[in-house]
C-alpha cells in the first residue's frame, strides 16, 4: 500500500484525529478531531511531518506520491465547502500553515488567500457583493505571498501603499477604494516581478505549491530554530502542512473573528473569556493592532471597555459560541484556546487548543476541574509542568510599600518586577548581560523580540491585549507582563516614554505588576511566595501521590524556614561551611589555618565551636520532628583566605600576624586542582580536631535540644569526597568517640547516624564496602558529574556551549542529571550499597536534586529521597509526583 | 587438639620444614628443613608467627599452651646437645633471635649466650677449659641481654670497660683477663640493677622468657617498622622466634666462624665464595669490625688477601664446607647465603637462605642454574624482581671518560654513581631533599643509617667486607656501592675524608664504581645500559613466556631507538604536545594560540605541520614493521604560554604584539581546574583545525615513507579524553577526511586505525558505545585514577604520604594500579567494548604500564599490551612474563 501523507478533515468527517499529533501537528491533530466531534471547521488537509523530514533529507523536495494525495484531498475540500480551487465563478480560497507537534507561536510562515487571481477575484466579488473586500483580501494575499514565499520585503509594498495615500490624500486604510486596491494590486505584482525578476504567479496550483514548500522551509527559519532551542523541541519532529478553505470575517458588519478562552488563563478563574473584531481577519486580533473587543459583558465589565460585547451585538452567534467552547472543554477534559471566524452570520471554529496559561492559572484550573468530576488527581498533577511552579514561589510585591503607579495597563502575567527601562531587545540582551535586571518597555512585541523578552525581568507593551504576542511569550517564560498600557507613549529615538508629562528614560528604574497591570516608578519591594488555596490543594495531591521524600539543602535557620513552609521533609545536605563565611567567624576560621601547630588549631577552633552550635539549635529547632544531615567541612582551605594582595593584608592585619605569613600560607595551600585536592575527608584525616569540632558542635546542639525542650531529633552527620572506606572508617571511630564523649558530658542518650557523600566514581565502584560503614549514602551528583565526566563546571562554559550547537550534548549535565553515563554510577551505588546494608538510606543532594527530569531517573533507581534548594522544595514535589506516576 | 606452637629441629629431625615460612619466619623454616635433609645444624626450636600475632592482639601475652611446649621442645634440645640448660656442669646455652618470613638483616634484636650465669659459667669453663673465653662470653651475654632485654644503653657497659682499661693500662679487649672479666661482669650487674632497679636475672628460664619477649617486642621498633615500610612487607606477618643452641667459634684456634655464598653475589659467577674469622663470634664477621679472610685460596688471590684462606688452614673442614654447599644449594636449587661456626673442629651450620645478589647476578644465576638442568627456564623467570631490572637498565660509567682515582675498595654492589660526598645517614636524606644527589661515606654502616642510604646514589664505607651491612643493604637497594675502601680516612667532625694528602670535604662531587670498587674525584660521564649476554637471553626467555605485547611511551625518534633496543614491539603512546615544546615550535604555537580567528590559527599551524611530519617520519623509521599510536593534542592550551610577567613579555616582543593581548589570553585560558577543563578532544572540538593539522602531518609522513621507503605502516590515530561517543563520532569524521585527502594527494592508500583513550570514568562506563566507534582503546589509568577517586595527581602529596602512614592506603594508586576501584573501570570497559566490538585492541599507556604489580591486573583483566617508558620495558617484559606464568 502506497504512505498516506496526506489527511483530510471536514464536514463532519476526518482522516486524522487527536491521537496523530506527531504525524499532524497539534493544529492538524485537533482540526481533525473537531471535525470529527461535529465541530464547523472549514475543511481542509494536512500534510505530515513525515513529508517534512522527507523534505529535508531529499534535498527540500517531495515523495513521489505527494501531488496525486494533495490534488485528491483537494478535490474533497471542494466538495464540502462547495467552491472550487481556481474557479472564477464560485472560488475556494485557501489558507496555508504550518502545524508542529507544539504550538510556536508566530514563529513559521503563514500564508493566506491563496488562489487568489485577476480571474477569481471576481468570483469572490460575485460571491460576497463587495469588490472592496475581494480587491482588499487579493492585495493582502499578494503582499503576503510576495513577503512569504517570494522573499519580497515588506517595505517594498508599504512604500506604493504610502505613495498611494500620499497622492490621494488618505490616511487610513479603510478609506481605500475597490479601486485604487486593484490599481495598488497591479503595481505590487509589477513591483514583485522588478524584484524577483519573475512574474507574479497567478496560476492557483503554481500558488498553492509554493505556498506548502514555504510553509516547509520556515521550520528551519532562524526564529524558529531559536524558538526550539529555548524551548527543547527537538529539530526532529518536523512540522506538518495544514492547508484548509478560507473562511473570512471581514466580509461586513456580519462578520466576525475572535480568539476566546474557556477559562481566564491568567488567574484560571472559570469564566468565559475572549476578544474579538467585527469585520476583521484572525491576525489583526492576535498581532495586537486594533484593541480587540470584549466577547462577554462580564468581561467587558471588568476591562472597563466602552466597546460593545459580542454578547450584546451578536446574541445568537454567541449562544453557538458557548455552546460550542463547553463542548470543546469536555472533549479535551482541559481549558481550551479557540479561534473562531463568523462569515456572513455563519460560525466557522479555526483551531482549539489546550490554552496557555500561567501556572497560577493551571493549578486552578486543575484543581477546579477535579471538583468540577472531570478529570482526576492523577490528571491534575501531570497537567502542571514542574518548573513552571517556579512562576509562584518569587516574590510578588509587597501589598504595604509605597507605589508611585505612573499607569494601568493589563494584567498580561503576573508576578512583580522591579529592572531598569530598555526599550528594544537587542538593549535588554546588552544590559542583561552586565548583570542587570531590566524591564523591556515595548510599542508591542513580535516574535523577533524573544532574545530580549528571556533576557529581561518583566515586559511592558503600549499595544495588544491579553492574547497579543507579548502576554502568550511572557507567560510562557513565566515573566511578569503588562500589556496594551496605552497610557505609555514610547520615543524610540531619545529611549524614553512619557506618560502624562512625566518622563521615564532608558535605565531608570521601573516596576511591573503583572497581576494588577500597574506599572510603578522606582524600586518596590518585594515578598516571598507562600502556598496556600488552590496551591496548596494541588500540592498535597502531590504528596499523596508521590513515594520519594523531598528534603533541602539549607545552611541557617532562615533557609530552613523557608524550606519547610514550602514542604521540605527534612534537610538533606547543611553544608557547615557556609557558616564559616559570616563576618564574626571567618577570623577565627582564618586563625585555625594559619595556626602553626594543632594546639593552634585547636585554640581557633574552640572560638567557632559556639557558633556552630547555635547555628545547629536553630536549624534543628526549625526542623523539629524532621531529619537533619549536617556534611562535616569540605572545601579547600585556601577558600577561606583571600587570594589577592590587599586582601592578605587586610588578614594579616585582623589577625596580628605578619602578611608574609598569610602569603606563605596561601602559596602552600596552593592547587593545580582544588576540586581534585586537599579537600572533604581529607582535611578531616589530616587535622581531625577539625571533624572533632563539628561534630561536637553538632552533638552538643542535639543534646541541648533534647535536653532543655524535649525535642526528638536524630542528627545525620556526613563525610564528604569519601573514596576509600578507610577514609570513612578512620573518621567514623573519632566522630563516634566524640559523640560519645558530648553524650556522656550532657547526660544525654540519643540516636545518630553517620554516612557518607557519593560523589566520587571511586565510591559508587566499592560502594558495597562503604556501604558497611555508612548508615546512609548522598549523592554528590554534582562533584560526580564533575569527575564522571572529567568536566570541571567552573571550566566548563569554554566548551559545553559550543557542544550545545554542535548537538554532542543535547542537555547541561549539571542540569539534568547524565543518566546514560553518571546515572550509571548511581545505579552501581545503589546496587551494591543494599547488597552490604539492605536498609541504608539514599538520598541525593546535588543540584539534581531540584531538575524534573532528574528526580524522574532517581525515583526510577530507588532513592529514598532527594534534596534541593528550599524555592524548588514544591517543584520537586510535583516532579516527584509525576514520577512516581510514570514508574 | 591443642595448637601447636612450638616446632623442635636438630638431630637430623624437624617439626617443621621449608614450605613452613609462614608459621615458621624464613630461618626457623630452613633450619628445620636443614636439619631434615641431614645438615648439621645446632639443635633448637621455633616458637610460631602466631604466637606473634596472638602477643600484639592480646596486650602482649601469650597463649596458654606455649610454656609447657617451650619446656617440651627444650628438653628434646637438651636431649640432641647432650647438655642442660642451666646445669652448672654441662650447661646448654642458647640463643634467641628473631626469624620473620622474609629476611631482615639487623632490624630486630638478638640475644645471644642465653644461659650463663655464676654457676653455669663454672660448667663453659669444665667444659672448655677455657676461662678466659667463658667469662669474656658472660660479660659478652650481660652485655647484650642489659641492652636489648633491659633497655639499658650500651655506653654504660663501655663506660666500665674503658675504666677498667684506663686503670689496668691496658688498651685491647684481647689483653683483658678471665679475672678481669670476671669481675667486669659484676660491675656490670651492679650497674644494671641500678640503673633498672632490679637484680640481674641469674635463672637461665627467666632469662629466656625475658628474651623470647624482647625479640617479639622487637617486631614494632621504629627500625623494623621502617624497613618494613620500604620494602612492603606487611605488619601481619609477624615474626617467628627461634631459640637455638649456642655453638662458639671463638673458644681457641680450632674454631671459627664465617659466611658464604654459594656464588657470587655481585657477579653471579658460579665460584664459592666467602669470608671467615678464626676464633670469633659471627658478629665479628657480619658487622665489618675485622676485616674478615677468604675462605677460598682463589678468593684470597682476587681481593689480594695476605690473610691465609680456609682452604690453606683446615682443609679438612673446607672440604666439609664444599660438600655441605653443594648440597644446600641442590636442595634448594637457589644460590645460598650460608653462616657457619666451627666449635673445636666441629663444623656447624648455622643458617642457609637464598642468597642476596645484584640483579645482574641473580640474571646470571638464573640462566646458568637452567644450563646446568638445576631448574627451568620458567623457574628462572620467577626467579628475578623485575623492577630490579632498574639496575641494569641506568648508566654505568664510561669506560673511555679520564677518571681521577682516589683510592679502591671491594666493588661491593655495581653500577656507576656521581654525587657529592656527605658523612651522615641525616645530611644524606637532607641534601637530598634538596633535589641534590648524594655519596654517602661512612666508616661502616648500621642500620640505623638506611634512611640514609636510601637517600644516596651511592654509598662508600671505609671498613667492612662484601657481606657487611653497607654492602648487603645496597645491593638489596640497587644502589652502587664500595666498602672496605681502608685508604679512605674520615674525618667526622670536620665533614671530610683524606686519602693521602688529598682531601674531600663534604659538598665536594665524587663518583664511584661499585662494579670495579674505585672511588673517584670529581663527576664521571656515564653511559646508557645495553640488553647482552645472559640478559639477553633471560629476556627471550621471559619473551617465550609472555602473552602481553610490550609498547613503549615515546615522543622522538631518540626515545624510539632506545625503546627499540629494550624490546619495545611498538609505540603505545607519542604524545604530540612535546613535540610543541621545542624552541623552534613554541613560537609558531604561541602565534595560533595567539590568533584572532580560525585563519590565523591555520596559518601558524601550516608552520608547525612539516615539523610534526619530520617526527613522525623519523619515529616511523625508528619503529619500522611496528604499530604507532599518535594521540593528538591533549594538554590544554594555556600551558604553551608562560604565565609569569617576563615570560609574557618575552613572547609579546618574539611574536610583535602588545604584551597586553599575551596577558588577556592567558587571562582567557585560566582555568581553575585545569585537569578537568578544556583540554583533550575537547580542544580539537573547538579548534578543528588542530587535529586537522596533526593527522595530516601523520599521514602525510607514513604515505611518504610507504611510497619512497616501501614501508608498511599502520598508523593509530588517538583521540584523547574522550567522555561521550558524540565527541569521537564528531572528530572521527573530520579526520578520516584528512586521511583521505592526503592518501588522494599522495596516491597512496594504506590502512589506518582511529581509536580513543579510555581516561574518564564515563568513558569506561560508556564503552559499549564508544567501541562502535573506536578501533581501538588504550587506558590512559593516569588520568583515569585522578578522575576515578578524585585525586590531582600534582596536589595528592599534601595527603598521600599521610595516608600511607595512617596505613589509609597500602600503595601509591600513581604508582600501582587501584585494582579495587579504577580497575573495576578497566572490566567494565574490557568487556563493554567487546561487546560491541570483539577484536577492538586494547591497550594502556599510563605510568602503571611499567608497574609488575599493575601488568599482573592488566594480564588478568585481558588486554592486549601495556606501554611504558622506554627504561621499563625490560622490567615490563619480564613481569608480563611473570604474569603469564602466574596466569
Amino acid at each position: 500500500m502506497e504512505q498516506k501523507l496526506v489527511y483530510f478533515f471536514g464536514g463532519g468527517n476526518a482522516d486524522g484525529g487527536a491521537g496523530m499529533k506527531p504525524l499532524l501537528g497539534g493544529k492538524g491533530a485537533n482540526l481533525a478531531e473537531m471535525s470529527r466531534i461535529g465541530i464547523p471547521v472549514p475543511a481542509g488537509f494536512s500534510i505530515s511531518t513525515e513529508v517534512c523530514t522527507y523534505f529535508y533529507s531529499h534535498s527540500r523536495s517531495y515523495p513521489d506520491q505527494l501531488h496525486e494525495q494533495v490534488i485528491a484531498a483537494l478535490g474533497r475540500v471542494e466538495e464540502v465547502m462547495g467552491a472550487h480551487f481556481g474557479n472564477p465563478q464560485n472560488p475556494l480560497l485557501l489558507s496555508v500553515r504550518s502545524g508542529a507537534r507544539v504550538s510556536m507561536p508566530g514563529m513559521m510562515d503563514t500564508v493566506l488567500n491563496l488562489g487568489l487571481n485577476d480571474a477569481t477575484v471576481q468570483g469572490l466579488i460575485q460571491r460576497t457583493g463587495d469588490a472592496r473586500f475581494a480587491y482588499d483580501s487579493y492585495r493582502r494575499f499578494v503582499q503576503m505571498f510576495g513577503d512569504v514565499v517570494l522573499g519580497v520585503e515588506h517595505k517594498n509594498f508599504e512604500s506604493i501603499l504610502h505613495a498611494h495615500k500620499a497622492k490621494s490624500g488618505k490616511k487610513l486604510d479603510t478609506e481605500i477604494t475597490a479601486d485604487e486596491w486593484r490599481e495598488l494590486v497591479s503595481l505590487y505584482k509589477a513591483m514583485v516581478q522588478k524584484e524577483t525578476g519573475q512574474p507574479f504567479p497567478d496560476d492557483p496550483m503554481e500558488q498553492l505549491w509554493a505556498g506548502i514548500g514555504a510553509v516547509f522551509k520556515s521550520w528551519m527559519i532562524p526564529r524558529a530554530v531559536t524558538y526550539r532551542k529555548l524551548n527543547n523541541i527537538p529539530e526532529e519532529w518536523g512540522t506538518a502542512v495544514n492547508v484548509q478553505a478560507m473562511v473570512f470575517g471581514n466580509m461586513g458588519d456580519d462578520c466576525a473573528t475572535g480568539v476566546c478562552f474557556t477559562r481566564d488563563p491568567a488567574t484560571g478563574d472559570n469564566r468565559f473569556y475572549g476578544e474579538y473584531l467585527i469585520n476583521a481577519q484572525g491576525e489583526d486580533v492576535v498581532a495586537g493592532i486594533r484593541t480587540p473587543q470584549q466577547i462577554t459583558l462580564e468581561g467587558k465589565r471588568r476591562e472597563n471597555s466602552t466597546l460593545p460585547a459580542m454578547e450584546e451585538v451578536m446574541p445568537q452567534l454567541f449562544g453557538e459560541l458557548v455552546e460550542l467552547y463547553h463542548r470543546l472543554e469536555q472533549h479535551y477534559r482541559d481549558m481550551q484556546d479557540i479561534e473562531f471566524t463568523i462569515q456572513q452570520n455563519k460560525m466557522w471554529i479555526l483551531q482549539t487548543r489546550n490554552g496557555k496559561r500561567t501556572t497560577k492559572a493551571a493549578i486552578k484550573i486543575a484543581v477546579d476541574m477535579v471538583n468540577e468530576g472531570l478529570i482526576s488527581k492523577k490528571d491534575a498533577i501531570s497537567r502542571v509542568d514542574p518548573p513552571s511552579l517556579d512562576q509562584l514561589l518569587h516574590p510578588t510585591l509587597d501589598p504595604k510599600a509605597p507605589k508611585d503607579v505612573l499607569a494601568v495597563g493589563l494584567a498580561a502575567s503576573p508576578g512583580g518586577a522591579s529592572g531598569h527601562a530598555v526599550f528594544t531587545a537587542d538593549e535588554a540582551e546588552h544590559w542583561a548581560r552586565d548583570g542587570k535586571q531590566v524591564i523591556l518597555v515595548r510599542e508591542e512585541t513580535s516574535p523577533e523580540d524573544i532574545h530580549g523578552m528571556a533576557a529581561a525581568v518583566g515586559i511592558v507593551t503600549a499595544r495588544g491585549g491579553a492574547t497579543s504576542h507579548a502576554a502568550v511569550v511572557a507567560r510562557g517564560m513565566g515573566r511578569p507582563c503588562v500589556a496594551g498600557c496605552g497610557a505609555i507613549h514610547i520615543e524610540l529615538a531619545e529611549k524614553l516614554f512619557h506618560v502624562g508629562d512625566r518622563v521615564v528614560r532608558e535605565g531608570d528604574l521601573i516596576t511591573i505588576d503583572g497581576s494588577t497591570g500597574q506599572v510603578m516608578f522606582g524600586k518596590v519591594p518585594t515578598q516571598e511566595a507562600t502556598l496556600s488555596g488552590e496551591f496548596a490543594t494541588f500540592m498535597e495531591w502531590a504528596d499523596e501521590i508521590r513515594t520519594l521524600k523531598v528534603r533541602t539543602n539549607a545552611d541557617t535557620p532562615h533557609d530552613s524556614k523557608i524550606a519547610r513552609q514550602f514542604g521540605a521533609e527534612g534537610i538533606g545536605l547543611c553544608r557547615t561551611e557556609h557558616m564559616f563565611f559570616e563576618t564574626d567567624r571567618i577570623i577565627a576560621v582564618r586563625e585555625m589555618i594559619l595556626a602553626k601547630d594543632e594546639s593552634g588549631r585547636r585554640k581557633a577552633l574552640e572560638k567557632i565551636l559556639p557558633m556552630q552550635r547555635g547555628d545547629f539549635e536553630g536549624i534543628f529547632r526549625e526542623m523539629k520532628g524532621f531529619p537533619v544531615t549536617i556534611r562535616l567541612l569540605d572545601p579547600p582551605l585556601h577558600e577561606f583566605i583571600p587570594h589577592d594582595e590587599k586582601g592578605q593584608e587586610q588578614v594579616a592585619q585582623s589577625l596580628g600576624v605578619p602578611v608574609e605569613i598569610v602569603r606563605r600560607r596561601v602559596a602552600e595551600l596552593h592547587e593545580f586542582n582544588p576540586m581534585l585536592g586537599h579537600r572533604g575527608c581529607r582535611l578531616g584525616i589530616s587535622f581531625p580536631e577539625i571533624y572533632e569540632m563539628q561534630v561536637r558542635a553538632i552533638m552538643e546542639a542535639a543534646c541541648n535540644l533534647v535536653k532543655a525542650e524535649g525535642f526528638s531529633i536524630i542528627p545525620e552527620i556526613m563525610i564528604p569526597l569519601v573514596g576509600l572506606v578507610e577514609e570513612l572508617r578512620f573518621l567514623k571511630e573519632r566522630c563516634i568517640k566524640v559523640c560519645r564523649t558530648v553524650m556522656a558530658e550532657k547526660g544525654v542518650a540519643l540516636e545518630f547516624l553517620l554516612g557518607t557523600m557519593i560523589e566520587l566514581p571511586r565510591a559508587a565502584l566499592t560502594a558495597d564496602l562503604i556501604a558497611q560503614e555508612a548508615e546512609f549514602f548522598s549523592f554528590g551528583t554534582n562533584d560526580l558529574t564533575q569527575t564522571c565526566m572529567g568536566i570541571s563546571r567552573d571550566d566548563a562554559g569554554s566548551f559545553l556551549s559550543y557542544y550545545k550547537e554542535h548537538k554532542i550534548i543535547t542537555t547541561d549535565p549539571f542540569v539534568s542529571i547524565d543518566q546514560q553515563g553518571v546515572g550509571q554510577l548511581v545505579h552501581i551505588a545503589v546496587t551494591k550499597g543494599r547488597s552490604t546494608r539492605p536498609d541504608i538510606k539514599l538520598g541525593i543532594c546535588g543540584e539534581h536534586g531540584g531538575d524534573p527530569a532528574s528526580i524522574a531517573f532517581f525515583q526510577k533507581a530507588g532513592l529514598n529521597y532527594v534534596s534541593c534548594s528550599p524555592f524548588r522544595v514544591p517543584i520537586a514535589r510535583l516532579a516527584a509526583a509525576q514520577a512516581a506516576l510514570a514508574g
